[in-house]
C-alpha cells in the first residue's frame, strides 16, 4: 500500500466548495470522480482543508492510499486526462503510509485579491474583488502587519464559531501591489472558519478610512466579531500553499 | 455629433471574433447589442482590426459617432453594466470627427503567451499556450529581435494571402519570463494576416531546435510560408494596445 500526496491547482467558481456535498459538483467529489476512474473502486482522500464554494487554490493537497502500481509522475498524467480543465494536478510524491494531508500540516498561506482599477477587467472577473476606489497598499501593508503573532482570533472567525481554541500564530502578513493587482499574503498554523475573508473586508474598511492599522490591536483584543469587517467575498481567495515538516 | 474612442479588453474564448457574422456570436455584435440597448438605434462601430475566434484583447480600440449627449465617463459605466463579464470597456475618449479607428492607428502591440510548465494550470487554460517542454527565453529572445526593421514578411502570412504589399516595420519583438509564464511581445506598424500566431509557432520551433535564431533572417528573405513554423493557436495571443498619433 502506498500513501501519495498531491497537490492540486483549482478554480473554485464552478463548485460548491471543496468537500464533498451530496447532489452538489464540489472539488473532492470531482476528484474522486477521477481517481474511481483510474483506479477501479472509490478511494478515501484526505484534504488539507475546506475551502468555500467561489474560493480557488493555487496549491491545494490531499492524500490517499493505494495498492496500485503507479509512479507519481504518471499518475498525474493519468489524472489530468480525467479532471476538468479547471482542477490541475501540479505535483504528486509518495509519502509515509500514517501521513496525513490536515493532520500533518503545519503552515498554509492564503492570497486575497483585489483588483484595484476604475473599470472591471474580464480576465480577472470571478479571480479577484473588484474594488474601484483608492487603495493605499502601503496602509493596508501596516495594518496586515498587526497580524502578525500569536493571537485569539476569535474577533476574526465567522459568527456561531463554536470552536475552544481560537489563537492561532501568523508568521507573516503584508499587503503588496503589482499594477492595478493589489495581492494580501498571509501564512500561519492554522487560521479559524472565514478568518482570511475577514481580515481581506477589514483591510477593507481600512481603505475606506473606516479603520487605522492601530485599531486592529483592539479590535483583536476585543474578541468581538461584530468590530471587525465584513467577510470579503470568496472569489478573492486562493489557498496558494500548504507546508509539511 | 460627437466621435468616442473605447478600449474594450475581452476573453476571446466565446466568441467567433471580433468580426460580425451572421447567427455567430462575435464581440462586434455583443458590442452593438449593448450599444443599441443605450441609444435606441444600432450604430455603426469601426473597429481596429480583426482578431480570430479565441484571441483575447487587453486593448482593442474601436470609435462610433453618436448625437446622445453622455460623458465618456458615463458611456463607460452605462456600457459595463450593459456588457457581458467577458468583454469591458476601460477607457473612453471624444476625438476628432474624421477619427478611424483602423486607419487613424499607427502602431500595435501584441503578445502571444506560452505556459511553459510541466502540467497545466488551470487558470490559463485557454488564455496560454501549454508548451511542457524546455522554453529557453534567452534564445527565443535572440529570435525574436531578428524581426525587427522593415521586411517583407510574406513568410509570416497565411498562406492564400492577396496582398500587394506584405512590407511591415517591427519596432520592437522580444521574449521576457516570469516564472512559468513566457511572454512574446511584438509592436509594428502592421501585421499581415495570422503573423503573430506564425512568428510564435516559428519560435515553438526554436524551442524545440529545429530553427535557430539565425535562421530567421534567411526565412524572412524566402517569402515562402512553407519555411517557417506552424500558425500556434489563437487562445495564446492578445491585442495589447493600440497607438494613434
Amino acid at each position: 500500500m502506498k500513501n501519495f500526496l498531491l497537490t492540486i491547482a483549482y478554480i473554485g467558481t464552478r463548485y460548491h466548495g471543496y468537500q464533498v456535498q451530496k447532489n452538489l459538483i464540489t472539488v473532492a467529489g470531482t476528484f474522486q470522480d477521477a481517481l474511481e476512474d483510474l483506479l477501479g473502486v472509490r478511494a478515501d482522500i484526505t484534504g488539507c482543508s475546506r475551502t468555500d464554494s467561489g474560493v480557488h487554490a493555487n496549491g491545494y493537497c490531499l492524500n490517499f492510499r493505494t495498492d496500485m502500481k503507479i509512479s507519481p509522475q504518471s499518475l498525474i498524467m493519468a489524472l489530468n486526462v480525467r479532471l476538468p480543465e479547471d482542477i490541475s494536478v501540479v505535483d504528486c510524491r509518495e509519502v509515509p503510509i500514517d501521513f496525513h494531508a490536515r493532520y500533518s500540516c503545519v503552515r498554509k498561506e492564503y492570497l486575497y485579491l483585489f483588483l484595484n482599477s476604475h473599470f472591471p477587467n474580464p480576465f480577472y472577473h470571478n479571480r479577484a474583488m473588484f474594488f474601484p476606489h483608492p487603495m493605499d497598499e502601503k496602509l493596508l501593508d501596516r495594518a496586515a502587519k498587526e497580524f502578525t503573532g500569536t493571537h485569539d482570533f476569535k474577533a476574526f472567525c465567522a459568527s456561531g464559531c463554536t470552536l475552544k481554541n481560537t489563537t492561532r500564530t501568523i508568521f507573516e502578513s503584508g499587503v503588496t501591489r503589482q499594477g492595478d493587482l493589489v495581492t494580501f499574503r498571509i501564512c500561519g498554523d492554522g487560521f479559524l472558519y472565514n478568518m482570511v475573508r475577514i481580515i481581506a473586508g477589514t483591510l477593507i474598511e481600512v481603505s475606506k478610512g473606516r479603520f487605522t492599522p492601530e485599531n486592529v490591536k483592539e479590535m483583536i483584543l476585543s474578541r468581538d466579531r461584530t468590530k471587525t469587517g465584513m467577510t470579503a467575498p470568496p472569489h478573492g481567495l486562493y489557498l496558494n500553499r500548504v507546508f509539511y515538516e
